[in-house]
């Protein structure tokens, strides 16, 4: 049973699962006999065939489940649409180049790391532990080689309010830090250039002439905001509504190290939830209020504290720890999808942002962290974006992005409403007349009510700038009137949950990695059937031509069932076909052998247990059918089928 | 039944269909609220569903079923792959400027354009019927307005050779036809500058030093090449093999203006199948030998024809026509994908380029073109790109990209073999030591044989660069070896059958779109359900809650058995909502009303014929079902359930 495997009883090695990535052909450095460009990776097939089964999953979890509206935007944008969203002017990092060699290092990173490495040596000139690496993923950065020097206290006390905050600084700071406390390139001990701002976007022209600059899309965002009143009218006008969009996005990295991890090119998957600002129930919360969830609000991080706290996301919403009904939905309905694809639950915690580290669209913001070798790594951001880009967009264009919602009941208002004999007043007051407009359009209630009592009794002064006016009755008629508003126009919210799928891929793939216990060389993927690249394998025992009807019979007979499966049919052992097929994540394995020629039965391996049962053709097919489907476990399994001992009657 | 529905009793009208895709939001012009950038295309609901539904087939038909090794590689591309893949120097347009106001024109276009619209003015002057509109979509250039002018006959005469060889002309001597027959922009009757070349790749730089020159890819195929080795190698060391890629593309066209049809970001589905030169048979070319194809090779085309053959694919290759099996079994292939989908086989031909027109990587190439309202167009390229990539990447990099065959039977061969005394010859010959090696080892057979003959009897004299050695047993030694050469060291070929998935969806839509007989205005795309956005729609007869329970019953069953639902409960009558599916393509609707509240009966609606039949809930389900999975057709779901009147038994 599963129960009786040990996955943890070899520790977590990177570099043996690193080996087993490159090997299987997971995915590889882009351009690699050219070599290689930073921050550039190209899938194989087993890691194309795992993304493909995540984001088949992702869409049926989101897109189908929830009804969204499905968009296929383009990449390539013309630069005014990122001025406006704000892109052209803040999504920049800090960099400093060596003043010698130009090499470019990130401003924040080299500050860093550099005092860093200073408290390290500290540390262990003082006899004290090493201090364990940040947990924070964001702010990886090159690792800087420790001196073992003891510093002042005053010394160490500065530098780690630096450290703290080191989110907080502008370039100019970054740069006086520098100079203050002589912080060079490690590499090279040169001294290091003024911070410049460098943006993250790659840049392009569009057209012939050079005349239209555009920039690669940093998130697909921008394409659903733009679209929103087409939206908007294909879902007959009402809110709330989701758009979900699923493609690449391009960030220029200024040296981009951790793997999958930080790349240049990588593919999203977005949700823009558009919902009434006024009201942000959500229909469906009933069905995830009672989900458990590791959470981490910016208060306890305020208070210098990572400690998570598990909590309902109902608790979380009526504790107003979550904003929101629909935020706590789509915060909840992300942990199922990660956990339904195999992320350990033990290790995803939900951290909100502190409001020094915000998006400069975002009011709020909760990410799904998910641990890793590496630490605490953002997967899937879920923001509340308000309504900074629709109404950023709307004024920029002069498009209206709204909705317009008929009011059940008209909202009925009196109030006081003053007109001008406009006539007479440009023949009284000339080119003041303009003014006194002015005046009076800027009165409120109460001011209005007042002049209306003073003409009523024959006349009234009103005065601005230096100038006087006497109002008359025959110049001002001011009355009560009644106002109807049977339409109310409101810019909508926008929820944005954003996921990273190589980031959640990668570390997938590090949650599903163990090694045997006999053989710390023969690692294994336990990646769920419903990700796994390929569900079954078929091996025959020999690529002899008397097993061919068989294979071909078992193998159409799986596709139509809609199992994906692939026949190993190399020149290996059937241990070593099936020990590939271990590190490949392939769940199960069917074996035909000489028995199955004479006897119609076949064998059925699990890949964790490597356990085996076995049965006729087609009783097995309809077992692996229903474990690959999720409708039977293992254990059920071995209840079905007989086990399997490794010999068969063969006449 | 089906039979009865006239689907061409209205013309086809493109305008017609324009209104309904925009209306509908298949696509809409990307940025539209900032005015637009041509050329580049945002799909709404409708269209992004029917794209991933195209893609999902795709997958299945060739990925699945011909079991591909799937990569996802990136679209950043650093610019030296492209210089060696020949794109950075010849994958260009000739482009001329308006003299006086800057707008760039293709110069092709340029010289067609104004010569046709010459020769169709001149035909109007003779008082004969104007030209039928060239056909082949490439060569669509923005339509200039004719004069009736009538043209001296030699004039005609030069302008039709010019016109027929337009393809073939190089940018100066484009140049030189616009002096030549004074050839102006048409919009400003201004003159054109010199023709300058324009390449198609969107550019941009990697890094933040700006030393990293990139391109956006123009084509996926360089994805696959650069990463042959690790492909092979997975697949065990064998050939033949196929990756396939579906992604994003970029090409920077001039001017685009064909909606869909040429755009500079599309999506592309690529293989590449890597084939031993040496054996272009296919396995599995006996499946398709019977299909029968329009077929429009080369020779056809140079002797001024487009008259198609049908032919079954075997006798074409039989008969040499298309090259190989390989070819062969792609072209049918991509026959069947394509009619699976909803593209009409009557519209459907495959050209084959003549050797002008051919991609610089390419020796030969059949294009699936389809006809639509623009002409005949390609969609899908099956070009053989014989071992230019792999070649020239492997030149440039040094990194062998073979495959290494063992030898079943090892190639034995005996030749002389000569071996010097180094050591002596030293001594001997001193610094003209080399020069002899190298006469040595430049000699061939007949040669080694006379000089060891001749040293046999005691010394032989050659000589070069008027030098003279005496050679002597001592010397050199000759002998007859026998050598066994057991690996067969070759470059694969590659055979690149390359879907534009956007040109293909826009020709579908064509294909699909009527008028119902009654009302022009009821527009209707008659989309297979294996590619229609929605499968089913449910109608609940209002939004009373009563009906909720139902709805939410339907939609789950549905989901279970895998059919992507939607439900219309919006505030119009259940004419309405089958009209905007009709447009929507949606094949299947479903509706409940009182009855099914009392009586568990729902109808069932057919999107083509508007028939409706009725049954209990779960026969209606079972029965959409199968319709929807191919297993049934309309007709015969008529025999499964009574036909629906209108009027239901409500107590």
């Amino acid at each position: 049973s599963m129960s009786s495997v040990n996955k943890t009883v070899h520790p977590f090695d990177k570099a043996r699962l690193d080996v087993l990535l490159n090997r299987r052909f997971f995915y590889a450095p882009a351009f690699e006999i050219y070599g290689g460009v930073a921050g550039l990776y190209d899938y194989g097939p087993p890691g194309s065939s795992l993304q493909a089964n995540i984001i088949a999953e992702w869409r049926k979890h989101f897109i189908v489940e929830e009804h969204m509206l499905e968009l296929d935007t383009t990449i390539m944008t013309p630069a005014p649409v990122f001025e406006t969203s704000g892109h052209v002017a803040r999504f920049a990092d800090w960099m400093v180049k060596d003043t010698k060699t130009g090499d470019v290092l990130r401003a924040d990173h080299l500050v860093g790391g550099v005092l860093e490495a200073r408290l390290a040596g500290d540390k262990e000139a003082r006899g004290l532990a090493a201090q364990p690496p940040k947990e924070d993923e964001k702010k990886k950065k090159k690792k800087v080689k420790s001196v073992v020097v003891q510093l002042p206290d005053e010394k160490v006390k500065e530098y780690e309010v630096i450290l703290a905050q080191l989110d907080n600084y502008s370039g100019p700071e970054l740069g006086e830090l520098c100079r203050e406390h002589d912080i060079r390139n490690p590499d090279t001990d040169n001294d290091v250039s003024e911070p410049q701002q460098f943006n993250l976007m790659f840049a392009s022209s569009i057209g012939p002439t050079g005349q239209h600059p555009g920039f690669l899309r940093p998130e697909t965002a921008q394409g659903h905001f733009l679209n929103f009143s087409r939206l908007l009218e294909f879902n007959n006008g009402r809110v709330p509504f989701a758009s979900a969009q699923i493609g690449r996005s391009f960030r220029n990295e200024i040296s981009p190290r951790a793997g999958l991890l930080r790349v240049r090119e990588f593919t999203m998957a977005e949700i823009e939830h558009f919902v009434d600002p006024a009201d942000k129930r959500h229909e469906r919360f009933h069905e995830v209020r009672d989900v458990v969830l590791s959470l981490l609000d910016r208060h306890v991080q305020t208070g210098g504290s990572t400690k998570v706290t598990a909590m309902t996301i109902g608790d979380a919403v009526d504790k107003g720890i979550v904003a929101n009904e629909t935020l706590g939905y789509f915060i909840a309905r992300i942990y199922q999808f990660l956990t339904k694809i195999g992320i350990n639950p033990a290790r995803l915690r939900f951290r909100q942002h502190m409001a020094n580290e915000m998006a400069h669209y975002a009011t709020d913001c909760w990410d799904a962290e998910i641990e890793n070798s590496t630490g605490w790594t953002e997967c899937v951001g879920c923001a509340d974006r308000a309504a900074y880009d629709l109404s950023v967009h709307s004024a920029k264009t002069g498009h209206p992005l709204v909705v317009r919602q008929a009011l059940k009941e008209p909202i009925v208002t009196e109030k006081e409403v003053a007109e001008l004999n406009k006539k007479l007043v440009g023949k009284t007051f000339g080119r003041d007349s303009a003014l006194l407009q002015k005046i009076v359009a800027e009165m409120d209630e109460a001011q209005l009510l007042k002049l209306k009592g003073e003409v009523a009794q024959g006349s009234a002064i009103v005065s601005a700038e230096g100038k006087e006016f006497k109002l008359t009755p025959e110049l001002i008629t001011i009355e009560r009137k009644t106002l109807k508003q049977s339409i109310r126009e409101f810019t909508p919210n926008v929820i944005e949950p954003s996921f990273g799928l190589g980031r959640i891929l990668y570390t997938l793939l590090e949650h599903s990695f163990w090694s045997r216990e006999q053989d710390v060389e023969r690692g294994v993927l336990s990646l769920p059937p419903v990700v796994a690249p390929t569900k079954v394998l078929i091996v025959p025992l020999s690529a002899r031509e008397e097993f061919d009807p068989l294979v071909k019979e078992v193998s159409s007979k799986l596709r139509r069932a809609g199992i994906f499966s692939r026949v190993d049919d190399s020149n290996t052992s059937i241990g070593k076909r099936y020990a590939r097929n271990d590190e490949l994540g392939t769940p199960f394995g069917v074996t035909l052998d000489f028995a199955s020629v004479q006897n119609r039965t076949m064998t059925l391996r699990e890949r964790d247990t490597t356990g085996q049962l076995i049965g006729s053709i087609d009783e097995v097919i309809a077992v692996v059918t229903e474990l690959v489907q999720g409708g039977l476990d293992w254990a059920e399994a071995c209840r079905r089928l007989p086990a399997y001992d490794g010999i068969q009657a063969v006449d």
